[in-house]
């Protein structure tokens, strides 16, 4: 397993993989400082929720170096993407550590490995769903890109490969940033894992010919009642699953529970760039274009989620954060 | 309405509309023969199911006035695009015309004008479904460039549009092809219709957030008992659709009917070039990818069937061709 860690601290100075440039060009960018950081997240540079907030969590600590405003510069880096719940977990948690008079970088550190440690708890206890032979859908790119080290929908997949079950996994593109075409579809050739990029739109099908097993997703933010806010053609995917009886699996860390929010409905939805939709098609820009970047799929339509606690479901009580 | 016809035969020539060039360039191209016709159909210069089949009517003129083997020249277009029963419909009707010894240019005027005609009656009797102030959905193109004049998913979108009825329209892109992107929205603006462009992935947010009245998609083939095959990524939306609540209608001319084809099982589904899906993104060519071009719908997902018959449904006994 060769994929780069997208987040990277050495010697005093943070790194970040610039994703956007995948899988063309594998470029790092030295980021000076907290507003670098917040840019870096808010231009989808550095994206994946988890990898997000580590990359927010080292950015307070560039911002305490350079003597800046820690609460100015903490309001900046979660207002970079409003959606993801870890970047306004992981800046509340360096301002808390802060207040405590903590050492800011071993907090940013302990952030950081308790994400590889999350991945492999995810990773331990969601690959005993894939048998040999099984077909498996993702969708966008909850992967080692996305996180620190196994990804969170991709470690169960990395565990059971390493553990040397054969499968196939079906790679949504995931319009319209190309996520699963740029990143995921990368990241399992780097790993050797079998995979087939297929569009979107072919989801129904492949499952209409009982060509899908298992899905398996990543999620931005689950909300008390299990709504899972992931990127945009999820809900789509989980009906679709639904109506197939194809199992729909979300896998997650802890941090991603937001027992704060009642439902998927009290979940603003980030609205981007309409450039975002033309840019592929340029001569399709001039019109009107609408790009909601995430969606919210229903409790009801996820089968279990796969979380560093175990494979729980919303009849277990869950979801619940950790304490 | 300023929408350019697809297919023209003028002074005993065949020019054909170059739709992968558009939006950006609007570019015809003479047929010399129906070997052209055959490859212009393969590559989808002409697409849209009732075009092709106009387009591979005029193909049979040229084959006869060039002296060539009427049979042959028929099964060459018949292979063009396989999942498209109008071209054999067209190419069968020609030859029988042949073998009863009526003109060929007749008949294929006939075949364009009745297209003319069906498209108009397409368009009367959907228009009433469409309500003032209210957001359609539609997925690729069955619009006027896939036909002769109105199209058939657009057919009601432009008569209720002459009539002054105001409303709006959700364009699905279409992956991978784009041709909501390229040709529905293009054409759309052509005629002053309100649109907006969205990706495939945005549709079920959208219908979560009742933003959706109905959905109107075109046909290239529907079964006997109503099994729907048209463009990936139908099936998802009908999915959706269901699941919401929205309605689901399907327009098509009775051409578009096979009898004797029971059920969208017995339809092969074309899987087209994975270039398809990496040319936009040329940096993830290399690994697998799998592009099925069209997918099945289940009768029972679609609300109803808009064809120049009147609206249908498979309650009525219906889908029966026309004799």
């Amino acid at each position: 397993m060769t994929v780069p860690a997208p987040v990277q601290w050495q010697d005093g100075k943070l790194t970040l993989l610039d994703q956007r440039l995948l899988p063309g060009r594998v470029v790092f960018e030295e980021q000076p400082d907290a507003a670098s950081v917040a840019a870096a997240i808010r231009d989808m540079r550095v994206r994946g929720a988890p990898a997000i907030g580590i990359a927010a969590a080292y950015g307070m600590v560039l911002a305490d170096r350079s003597g800046t405003d820690l609460v100015r510069s903490g309001a900046q880096l979660r207002a970079a993407r409003p959606t993801a719940v870890n970047l306004a977990w992981a800046v509340d948690r360096m301002l808390r550590a802060h207040a405590r008079g903590r050492d800011l970088l071993a907090e940013a550190r302990a952030i950081h490995e308790e994400d590889r440690a999350m991945c492999a708890a995810i990773g331990r206890h969601g690959a005993p769903l894939i048998q040999a032979g099984a077909n498996l859908l993702t969708h966008c790119n909850a992967g080692a890109l996305a996180v620190s080290a196994l990804g969170t929908a991709t470690a169960p997949m990395y565990i059971a490969h390493r553990a040397g079950v054969s499968f196939h996994v079906y790679v949504d593109e995931t319009r319209p940033v190309l996520q699963g075409a740029r990143l995921t579809a990368w990241e399992l050739a780097q790993a050797g894992i079998d995979h087939t990029l297929v569009c979107d739109n072919a989801a129904a099908h492949l499952m209409g010919q009982s060509a899908v097993d298992l899905v398996i997703v990543g999620a931005d933010r689950v909300t008390a009642n299990g709504d899972t806010v992931n990127k945009i053609g999820t809900r789509a995917l989980a009906i679709i699953a639904d109506y197939h009886g194809v199992p729909f699996y979300v896998a997650c860390p802890s941090s991603t529970f937001d027992p704060d929010t009642a439902t998927g409905r009290d979940v603003p939805i980030e609205e981007r760039p309409g450039s975002e939709v033309t840019d592929l098609l340029p001569a399709a820009a001039g019109g009107r274009t609408r790009n909601p970047a995430f969606d919210v799929t229903p409790a009801r339509l996820v089968t279990a989620y796969i979380t560093d606690h175990g494979i729980l479901t919303t009849a277990d009580g869950f979801p619940r954060a950790s304490p």
